[in-house]
């Protein structure tokens, strides 16, 4: 048994290329301000959705078990509400989310055919005056991150990150 | 938001009666002594299923996101292999485990047929010399908590509670 310490886990955290999938980019944008813009329901409506499409309606809480909600509005005006949780939360360093457990910890009802289930690890590390982003996305089995690889998961995480430099730098 | 307080989200939870399913027991048994049956090994194979069941081979990493792996074995000798996850671990108070996410907050796979998700919210409080225990366990809809309610959640958490104050107790 190891100690309780918050955050142990995802220290040793070692990515499955059969089950995860895995983003980092570098940029000139400090920790403190992607930090920012993943915790800040106004600067993520701008950021977070690849445009044209975009995420409204943010619910965060930011603590183990908080809620981590939004609704993805599609260019045609259709709208999916999507909900998550905060797992894990450390200013500016670590942020864990999932659609596996909504808030309370509740288990998410299982995904529709379409769907798949996912947990989002995004650690920011000090980079000069700016940082060093890596998002890794683990999911249960081969099959859920082939999907969301062949649903341009890549193109989509880098377009969004765009974005956020973007905003972030302006 | 509010703040980031590991557990804060357990401080203010109210179970939903289509959803949940929860237990309260008052005993002699100190809450260091709940929380140890509850988090040693050799302590969980003696009480966590209800005989002629019994849960060996555990794995605990106390800490959001460790491991709580178990196998239950049948009379006959039919292995049963659970994984969870650690969500939440509050020495002598409060523990948080589900199936709904594995080792290093990896979404489960779906569960199967005769399977289900569930988050059991373990509460244990000082009350005189013992304690008061309370476990709320969560499901993500009412077709879940009827599956485990009609397996026999409440004699089955019953019976491995009395187990565990006999063995706390001997």
């Amino acid at each position: 048994m190891r100690n309780s310490a918050t955050g142990k886990i995802m220290s040793s955290f070692t990515p499955n290329p059969d089950l995860d999938l895995v983003l980092v980019r570098e940029s000139s944008v400090p920790p403190e301000l992607v930090w920012k813009a993943y915790t800040t329901p106004e600067l993520l409506e701008q950021w977070f959705c690849p445009r044209p499409y975009q995420a409204v309606e943010w619910e965060i809480e930011l603590f183990p078990g908080g809620a981590f909600n939004s609704v993805i509005v599609s260019p045609n005006g259709q709208r999916f509400p999507g909900e998550g949780s905060i797992l894990q939360a450390e200013p500016n360093r670590t942020l864990v989310f999932t659609n596996a457990v909504t808030r309370g910890f509740r288990p998410a009802p299982a995904p529709g055919e379409d769907g798949f289930a996912f947990t989002a690890i995004i650690r920011i590390e000090p980079n000069g005056t700016g940082s060093t982003y890596t998002a890794t996305v683990i999911h249960p089995d081969a099959a859920s991150k082939n999907k969301h690889e062949s649903m341009g998961f890549y193109d989509g995480w880098n377009a969004a990150f765009d974005q956020l430099i973007e905003l972030m730098t302006a």
